[in-house]
């Protein structure tokens, strides 16, 4: 098992380096060329089937018909999987009790569970990704990404911060203290760390292994219990991580219950009922603005770390890389359906024109001239079919359909309906791109609120400055994660870096060739600051990881000297 | 000023090793002759004038008559300072405008700042301690030590944990990506530190600058202005510190306003209005539960860290130190009148007595023996002037009258006044010790609830088990801050650390000679762990610093090579 020891060092090298690096390879050709076959085959074997967990408590059975609880493929099938419903005044108890042993542990100990937890899931990355396309609605590459690797990236980073955090006190030392008399007075000192109690990870329909894997291992390896509570929309993900966790606890020689699922029954509102029980003292939220303010002010035997709705926006103001530009930004604006919590909505364009390689290019020019781009990069079904996502909820297939319907300002570029080669029931949207202009109230209102999806506002400013502030106006309003802007002017520039850093937004200048404004370089990257209604939290910050666990102390006399 | 930089190192490394170490000397040896008698004067000087402060917004004064909100001294006599009070109005959106030139230096410029703030207040310890004598009551080497030394350690501790968690993340660097088709894809990153707003510090009327340092040091390092709310009846020592922070903010080229004093009104309630304001976005409080509990759930713009009350428990079950056992808890007993946050209330004692090496002593004896210890601790009233204190509040009085009067149980050891050699207004007790029954709900309650001074109670308890569990009780129920223990059985001992750790309280187990209960190794051990009701935060602990300031990150594109 302490095979993960190098691992784990390595993580804590590179979040202080902040190099490129991952334990998980991204590409599919570094795993063996049976895993694909057999990924799939294991999604398939858990359909139609009750999903066992083995937890205590159970009482009765969420699913698997979706007017049970049940999860439908946003590709068009219902996945027909029961999941068992626990009962928290015997789960949360035994989920308490669970935790002595594994407080006992060393936080090294814990570390390398965690590590093996997540070996155990990248063995199975497949599988994870079929389980997130058939649930998020992700496109098999985002999938295997979003959904698999790059979530177990997260979740050894949690625990490679936890490790860091639990390991910066000496476990026991002695302590003199020269007396004026010229004697030495001695204690022995310990410091133990004390879990906080049961965690509870409330996720959500779109991410919830990338966005729920840090809570969890953060949690976890600083001692915690930890109860996953998922997305109705999106349970095997976390269904899988459970049982795995639980598998791996076991073997070695933990309770598995420190790790359960807690699947929610239509109209239950369990969320609501765990998050006011006593044993739980941290909450993990990703989810809706409305909610996120429930819990901060409810929840208060708790703490409370949310991640809400941003929404993001970029400048379009000069480039030296038109086509780069255009192709870049066509790809963002396409990938999984702009369904990703760092997906750019607005995109402010001065209505005068820009400046580019290949001459001036009118307001107008820019926009026809992305519109160009989408049509290119998603010119035939199947090739679309792999950059988009099914859209997840009927929520953002009427988003996009009023927005197609110039119900919220001239269409730009009209959406098209793609039909999946191989699953003719998904409902697959490319982008539409409505123009706004921002002096009128109600077109300003719609750009400062959340349209997750395939919805872009194409947004005539009067100027960069004028791009600048509606940019920090919707962070600052409405919540962002990312922000981007083209540009060559220093001047321009040196506004943006100012007003990012002001409204606490990450942001991503001049991009072109194989990075996205979407992405976040996990160990590298910080995701979410803590400075706009977006969230409170900062993954692969160690702020995420302190206040997760709490230290005690023991000075006991020794000898006088 | 870089001469601060070797400083700031070794307090890193010594935060690292939890060795003992101190810059700033304890022993008035190490200062120079002249500075006690310079110290009084300047003190002296002080008196019966204004306090001026150069701040905007001054809307009028606070005192000097104590009806008007000037503070008289424990020992006897008004100090006819008066205060410029402040029109929250213009302050804040003054110190909000003081940051930008304070944000844009680097996290180590700040913290050499913060470090001349406090090596100025260092050179003048002697005039610090004396305004802790004559507003919270202190004896003069508890002046010295807990109200200006020590205070200053833990400024600078919070100064070094705050430039640790600044420099954690490379400033820039660049990040490279291995392509699979043998290209590298590259980005420029950069991290900035952004802070969070105006950080109110409110503190008590015992310990402002100990307990006020921490946040106020730990918030200004981290880039935020600091409004310091001082307990009206403890303004002087932090209007001292305001203005030498002042002085050296204008002096190293940043506005002075980041540190501004906001001293209060009788009845103006003026801490409420301060923590709603939107300006305000960290506090930090020392004080009453009642008032702590009504922050956490009123000033929800803020993050909000607090101090309060504690209930800290001490088991006398058996010793090979009997004679040294005595000494060393008369003494914490009579330490500053048992007014420290950490001073033990309850002694728990086996019914059936206990073992030492001096034979078998029973409940009443050990009793007895104590009161003999203080006795011969405190037999003449100058040397009792000097380990005791003024008892700092009216209430404070009554409380040790109640307990005299036989009240609150049979009074075990009575308390006697002490006339104060030089301060005949001086209000001095020496311990009353109380003996309580658990089994009596009533006398249980006492002991569950704090009585700040010199009031002790001696409580029969059936076994060490229950010993243990009282004192575990306590802390659960009423917080505590510190939990003692003589002992020499492995068992108790064993029980103990559990049932500290699960309480989270610092354990103290068979201390003698030089080292007490109530005493905090700065650099070494931490004050404060967040899992009982005594309060939220850890001195000392990076989570103490976290949290102030947030990081905002720009990826910008390089060169794909």
């Amino acid at each position: 098992m302490n095979q993960h020891q190098p691992l784990l060092d390595r993580a804590l090298e590179v979040l202080r380096t902040r190099e490129h690096w991952s334990p998980y390879p991204e590409d599919t050709e570094a795993y063996r060329e049976q895993d694909a076959a057999a990924g799939e085959r294991a999604f398939r074997g858990l359909l139609r089937l009750p999903f066992d967990l083995d937890q205590p408590g159970t009482d009765g059975v969420v699913g698997p018909a979706p007017e049970t609880g049940g999860e439908s493929s946003p590709y068009g099938f219902p996945l027909g999987i029961s999941y068992p419903h626990g009962d928290p005044d015997v789960l949360l108890p035994a989920m308490r009790a669970a935790m002595a042993g594994w407080q006992a542990a060393t936080p090294l100990e814990r570390a390398v569970v965690c590590a093996e937890i997540l070996a155990r899931i990248n063995a199975r990355s497949h599988e994870f990704a079929h389980a997130a396309v058939h649930t998020s609605g992700h496109n098999p590459v985002m999938a295997f990404h979003a959904g698999a690797v790059h979530a177990q990236d997260r979740g050894l980073e949690a625990v490679a911060l936890g490790l860091a955090e639990q390991t910066r006190l000496p476990a026991a030392f002695r302590w003199h203290k020269p007396l004026p008399d010229g004697s030495v007075f001695s204690l022995a000192k310990t410091f133990s760390h004390v879990p906080l109690g049961v965690s509870l990870l409330i996720t959500g329909a779109v991410f919830p292994t990338w966005n729920g894997y840090p809570g969890l291992f953060a949690s976890l390896v600083t001692g915690n219990a930890v109860l996953v509570k998922p997305h109705p929309r999106a349970v095997l993900p976390l269904a899988l991580t459970v049982r795995i966790a639980r598998e791996v606890l076991r073997e070695t020689g933990f309770s598995p219950d420190l790790v359960c699922l807690a699947a929610e029954r239509p109209g239950e509102r369990l969320a609501r009922r765990l998050a006011l029980r006593p044993e739980v003292r941290i909450i993990d939220y990703t989810g809706n603005r409305e909610f996120g303010d429930w819990l901060t002010g409810h929840a208060r035997q708790a703490q409370v770390r949310v991640a809400t709705s941003a929404v993001n926006s970029l400048l379009i103001e000069s480039t030296a890389d038109y086509r780069g530009m255009l192709d870049n930004l066509a790809f963002t604006l396409a990938l999984y359906s702009g369904q990703l919590c760092t997906s750019p909505q607005n995109l402010l364009i001065p209505r005068g024109g820009i400046d580019t390689d290949e001459g001036r290019k009118s307001y107008r020019e820019v926009v026809a001239d992305l519109g160009a781009a989408l049509d290119a990069l998603l010119a035939d079904d199947a090739g679309a079919a792999g950059v988009l996502g099914a859209l997840y909820a009927p929520s953002v297939v009427e988003r996009v359909d009023k927005a197609g319907a110039g119900l919220l300002g001239e269409v730009l570029h009209p959406s098209r309906a793609v039909t999946h080669p191989r699953h003719p029931g998904a409902v697959i949207r490319t982008p539409v791109v409505v123009g706004l202009d921002p002096d009128r109230p109600e077109q300003a209102a719609t750009l400062l609120t959340e349209h997750l999806g395939p919805v872009y506002f194409a947004v005539a400013v009067d100027s960069a400055e004028a791009g600048t502030a509606w940019l920090g106006r919707a962070a600052r309003e409405a919540g962002a994660l990312s922000a981007g802007a083209w540009t060559t002017s220093a001047e321009v520039e040196r506004a943006l870096r100012e007003t990012c850093a002001d409204c606490g937004v990450t942001l991503s200048l001049n991009l072109s060739g194989g990075w996205y404004l979407t992405q976040s370089a996990i160990y590298s990257d910080l995701h979410g600051t803590g400075l706009n209604p977006s969230g409170n939290t900062t993954y692969g910050d160690p702020s995420f990881v302190t206040g997760r666990f709490r230290t005690v102390a023991v000075r006991r006399l020794t000898d006088t000297r």
